[in-house]
């Protein structure tokens, strides 16, 4: 399916764009099923959160109203939103008035193996550590060159995923997915306010499991506990949730809160 | 000028570049006169040097031969090539084998106050702080937010450009400039190997004062360094040298070790 650049079907990008100067933007990947973005209002409310913090201006409405109508043209399959701060003058400054520029982009659902899902996964040790910025934490930017880096670090397909940690050494995130530990009935994720990426389905996660009476935890998280935890999985709004079952010597099953919160997911992104 | 993608000219980019997508490569900027690309070695060895540790393939012969071309064909201005790493397929992963897209822009010089040069000029001391990572510190890439959000902390023609420390409070480097210190008849310039642009000017300062017998270390810098400093001054590779003469209460004169270098520099952009 055709892009859509400021709502209009387009090829291509002008070359002073600020996304491509300095990663001067953000982004969402939203799946889409039967015409429906599926977790739309959490996307958009990161979004609007992304646009506040980088002091983006942008038609919160009229992004809605594209991403449905982009959803319901593409049917099924991954939606991805770009928003730019528009063209570059010259250097970092920009003008402070100028209205970001909305790219959308369509793509089949990627082919996940179904083991993944159901025996469960071996994530990557990943060397490349994240930096620690809380300007940036939790936003979903377009500076994603420390996941460029970890992503290169395997290639075969036994990994699907990476463990990434920061510069101390804390358990933050995989590399396009988030982190979940369950430790004696409670559900534990990083707390994200130095580094990492809070995702839409860590968002909802935790909101279920909240409503389920689960005890949850945003909280820094060491090697030591990934390691002793009882289960572990990660999420994204795409896949849902994967079980992790090794990383680097460690092993885990996959546990009954797992396969639970894995349902509810499921069913979100199957409605 | 037109812009040049992959050597041929361009107005618009694919909308699938990584560069857009993730900040995926790597930028120069390079002052033309008289059609030729001044300090054309050290930026060459730069970008080289970024492609090596982004594992970023890149023909280097083809790239200094349209650097060559596009800079006689430009005359007077700034050369902006800009590496990415291509079309990206879906989500981090990169193809190995992939071979940099490149893109070649040309712009005039900026027009900066003189006044920058001669009396100096006052540092705006941004609150954005660098965040340390050594895989990318001394590159020029294109994940560049932190710069955009330091550039917006000031809009007034008073401050010509701005002061940024790291999460631990050192003297790294200005938003657009590397940053000299005289002390004792030392020059002191920042230790980049945390965060920080290795800028090429900086590199031919370094060069150029060594050439002169003058002491030159290469250091972490404290806020108390920086102010008890006898001489300060910032540096890039299209405007030379500014002396600097104020930030947030610190003043400075400028020196004669500035002087001397300005003069240095100056010619050698001027050739």
């Amino acid at each position: 399916m055709h892009c859509w650049v400021d709502g209009r079907p387009a090829d291509a990008l002008s070359l002073k764009d600020r996304g491509l100067a300095y990663g001067d933007g953000l982004f969402e990947t939203i799946a889409v099923r039967s015409g429906q973005p599926q977790l739309l209002e959490r996307h958009l409310q990161r979004l609007a959160e992304g646009c506040r913090r980088l002091a983006l201006n942008a038609d919160q409405a009229l992004i809605r109203h594209e991403v449905l109508a982009y959803a319901a043209a593409l049917g099924e399959g991954v939606l991805k939103l770009i928003l730019t701060r528009g063209d570059s003058l010259r250097g970092y400054a920009a003008d402070p008035a100028a209205m970001a520029r909305r790219i959308l982009q369509g793509a089949a659902l990627p082919a996940y193996p179904a083991a993944n899902a159901e025996q469960g996964i071996v994530l990557f040790p990943c060397a490349t550590r994240l930096s620690e910025q809380p300007l940036l934490a939790g936003l979903k930017h377009l500076n994603r060159l420390e996941q460029v880096l970890a992503r290169a670090e395997w290639r075969d397909a036994e990994h699907a995923e990476g463990l990434m940690l920061d510069g101390a050494g804390r358990v933050i995130e995989a590399v396009f997915s988030n982190l979940f530990l369950v430790s004696q009935g409670r559900l534990l994720t990083a707390d994200l306010s130095r580094c990492g990426v809070a995702g839409v389905m860590r968002a909802e996660i935790l909101f279920q499991a909240a409503s389920l009476g689960i005890s949850v935890e945003v909280t820094d998280i060491s090697l030591d506990q990934l390691q002793q935890a009882d289960e572990v999985f990660v999420c994204n709004s795409v896949y849902g949730i994967w079980p992790v079952r090794a990383c680097a010597g460690m092993r885990w099953s996959a546990g009954p809160l797992t396969r639970k919160l894995q349902g509810i997911t499921r069913a979100l992104l199957d409605a």
